[in-house]
């Protein structure tokens, strides 16, 4: 009847067609870089001859190890084209994880960054490497590796001819690849196919997606490595837009000479990173004009950050999206009926994880399956479903069984709705405390606490209850000045979480702690204390 | 691995659950109805509990014989929500026509307007008809009628629950249908799959599409019988945009009235819907301050159109598509680099067929299967692939095998694409004269002919010629005024299309006759001349 393949290939054609001057700038360490679209077009071809050459073919897979530059979005496009599949590894994970990803994965080819050589090459192992049959160093000639063998970029390509017919693909060919880096257990790789691509980039595209424009100057702050770097790269290409590539571990310095000197109308990453640019601003001064809007995801982006950004003319876009999304599923748009609140609470709509993007669909369910309200406070799993989300990961049955049902993927992230839709994450389920039935956010809990003057950190985690099956127990980092044993902090919480919260809210206990134990990324990491007082008796009731 | 079907379901789901109170406005015989997408939502549920009670199950088709309004609005989601396929029929049909289709398609349920009550009785034949188990009126009581078994919308829906459990449905399931309306031969019948109107819909909300908003209030001129009113009631649904419906035979104060009471910012039709009011404007003046754009599509809009909307605040976006494609194929959106064009050159750029759109892929053919230069000039067939464009016609092998070429496409349609990319249509493939192996646009000639004085109608046919396969003629109806015979004719038009084309566009011969025949749409309809001329020797080379 219809519905042609749906396929990365037409984007790339378009945009070589419609906007062959049309440019590709990058920062790398040899300099600025600047490509049109034609010679991104012809050098991608070359890539893609040089790659058939070497022997990747259907299904095989190209893997990454770069930051963001144009010889990595050549790559982005090169290898799913040709039918093989792009393999985006972090650079930033710990070896083990890596030889763990790589021979996972069974990589063909693999292509490293100049400044990412040192943690690869001690990454690699020979047995774990074993598939690997061709390095490349992104550069323009070769540095001492102990990597073999191995080439550098522009000889890689150099000999090659900018002809390539690219294949009819099936638009259910795996074209991507991002392995996500758990707090537990070893990293689970999610594939994504050309439809799947297909349909992320579309619904960025949208307005109420990302709305990227012609006109737009798209500048991705968020790794390359990272989901896609949000599937900026092949959404920039389709819209026609300009890319600008941040390169090698770019400071606040370099990420605002590039807004100023090339006119980025648009860019996104983590909080972090907009913060630092802030705080350069700050101090430095800086001319903003150009930047019409951050797209800011990875972690919650705080209210105080959108409400600076938007005395600077610049509007802050809070996204969220998993790996497992492609990754984008919700944007905190402001909605047209919400125009007359004031700036404080359309800063709180905006601070918010946002509105599902067209062609997805999500639900939020208790205990027993049931949806739950959409009121901002009665609180659930979220479940998605959509064109452009997994539905297993890649060799991990036992995954696939606890993270999808049916059609659903089960996201881990607690969340409410509210009355106008927005999503607010609320928890991760594993770390919520189901006490009677009803769910407690330790997330709420822990800012609570850390909102008092007596505590300097704070973690909740849910023990065990005969009774209530889970009961809250607080682990708390005093303040240096603070003079409570537990049972007068216990006694002291009491009123104050009471303020917010049902009483059953209360932690049934205080325990003091010198420090919250952290993740490699710096996140609470609660297994270490679960683990720590698994035998103790936390609520006195044995 | 991922890429879960692409349905309808989710923009109904989105819309209802995001903007529930945002307006389903519709022009009605029976005055302006407004409904809430809350209301939307149930009444479409309503629809297909009754829908499936009088036993449309997966695959039964529904038919439409509607204009545009709240109701028909409400069989585009409830009857392919349930698995069923909207099929809308053209009510300007001749009988004959309407007959073949109904039969064709073997309707089972068929939904009429109460104004369109007479064509459609007309049109009853028992055997044709003899698939259609429930016929229901679009009003709220019943009229009189020799149709049967039938009811009245409101008494159809009304008894049921607006509780359905939408199912989960593949993408491949037909969901849609439209008879193309040729000028020649039966009607052909184009299938559109859940995947293929989901594509199309994000297609269509992108800026390099038609760039919906949820702020945008979208008024489909359209009529919704025709290729889905170019996926508008989709389209501004996924955006959860407001919808305006002008209901039967709009005339242009009608429009005007809709577009400044309602506050429409977008609108979509035919050049001539739009001379017309434009020329109401004139005469009555009318507040177009809400409007941003006009969508203009069917048939190509004239440079002046484009101008005299510029003048009034109001963009002319013309867009080409096809019945076969869902329909949406380009848009002729003003590139970024072109902003320095004067406005004429603009107005030249935006009176061409436009930039194709994301996802899609094209190529223009000459006789030879070689692609032509993007050079303005040289001219070929345009075939077009993608996700929302159909491979097959509906049981019509026979079309299909000259009408498809691998996966793609043949459109039909000569066209040149400029430096820029710019498709522009310059003759239909059957008209075009092939003389010793170049082409030559019957509709170029055609209106360098009608500039000259002395001829008031014209139209150009290419005769068999031995030597160059075929060679123009032309068919001058000259004015009341004009005393040169047809020799005279012959030689004064020899040095005036020389003006513009090479000598061999010249045509060999000038007949005269009276009028030039028209199509029931008023295209000109050159087969009558072909076979009227058809054993005369009109290059007198015998």
């Amino acid at each position: 009847m219809g519905g042609y393949d749906q396929t990365l290939r037409p984007f790339l054609w378009r945009a070589e067609r419609l906007h062959p001057g049309q440019e590709v700038v990058s920062r790398t360490h040899e300099g600025i870089v600047r490509n049109t679209y034609a010679e991104f077009g012809d050098r991608t071809r070359q890539l893609a001859n040089a790659l058939e050459d070497v022997g990747v073919g259907d299904g095989d897979r190209v893997a990454t190890f770069c930051w963001n530059h144009h010889r990595h979005a050549e790559v982005y496009f090169a290898a799913p084209n040709i039918g093989g599949q792009l393999h985006t590894i972090n650079p930033l994970l710990p070896a083990e994880h890596v030889q763990y990803i790589v021979e996972n994965a069974q990589d063909k080819v693999l292509l490293v960054d100049q400044s990412l050589l040192e943690p690869l090459e001690a990454a690699y192992d020979e047995e774990a490497f074993a598939s690997v049959e061709q390095f490349v160093v992104m550069s323009s000639s070769l540095p001492e590796t102990s990597l073999e063998p191995v080439t550098d970029y522009e000889s890689f390509i150099d000999e090659y001819d900018s002809e390539y017919d690219w294949p009819e693909l099936d638009e259910d060919t795996p074209a991507g690849m991002c392995y996500t880096s758990g707090t537990t257990g070893k990293p689970k790789g999610v594939e994504y196919t050309q439809k799947m691509l297909w349909s992320h980039t579309m619904a960025s595209l949208t307005p109420q997606g990302l709305g990227i424009e012609e006109t737009d100057v798209i500048m991705p702050v968020v790794p390359m490595f990272h989901v896609n770097a949000w599937g900026l790269p092949f959404s920039t290409t389709a819209a026609g837009a300009k890319h600008v590539y941040p390169g090698p571990s770019p400071d606040p310095a370099d990420l605002v000479s590039l807004i100023e000197d090339e006119g980025v109308t648009m860019t996104a990453g983590v909080p972090t990173v907009w913060l630092g640019v802030l705080e350069y601003v700050e101090n430095h001064g800086a001319d903003l004009s150009s930047l019409e809007r951050i797209i800011i995801g990875g972690s919650a982006a705080p209210e105080s950050l959108i409400k600076k950004y938007d005395d600077l003319g610049v509007e802050v876009v809070h996204a969220w999206g998993m790996t497992e999304m492609s990754p984008l599923g919700t944007v905190a748009h402001l909605k047209a009926d919400l125009e007359d609140l004031s700036p404080e609470e359309q800063y709180a709509k905006q601070a918010k994880q946002g509105l599902i993007v067209p062609g997805l669909e999500f639900r939020v369910v208790d205990d027993d399956g049931e949806e739950v309200p959409w009121n901002g406070d009665d609180f659930g799993e979220l479940w998605i479903r959509g064109p452009w989300v997994t539905d297993s990961y890649f060799k991990r049955p036992d995954a696939n069984e606890a993270d999808f049902e049916g059609s659903w993927l089960k996201t881990g992230d607690v969340v409410t709705v509210d009355e106008d839709g927005y999503i607010q994450i609320v928890d991760r389920a594993k770390d919520v405390i189901k006490s009677g039935g009803e769910w407690i956010s330790s997330v709420e809990l822990e800012n609570k606490l850390m909102a008092h003057d007596a505590v300097s950190e704070a973690t909740v985690v849910g023990v065990p209850h005969e009774k209530w099956q889970e009961r809250p127990v607080a682990f708390v980092v005093p303040t240096d000045d603070a003079e409570m044993d537990e049972a007068e902090f216990h006694e002291e919480i009491e009123s104050f979480v009471a303020e917010d919260y049902p009483n059953w809210w209360t932690p049934d206990a205080v325990v003091h702690i010198d420090e919250v134990p952290k993740t490699a990324t710096g996140k609470f990491d609660k297994k270490v204390l679960r683990e720590e007082y698994a035998d103790e008796d936390l609520l006195g009731d044995d």
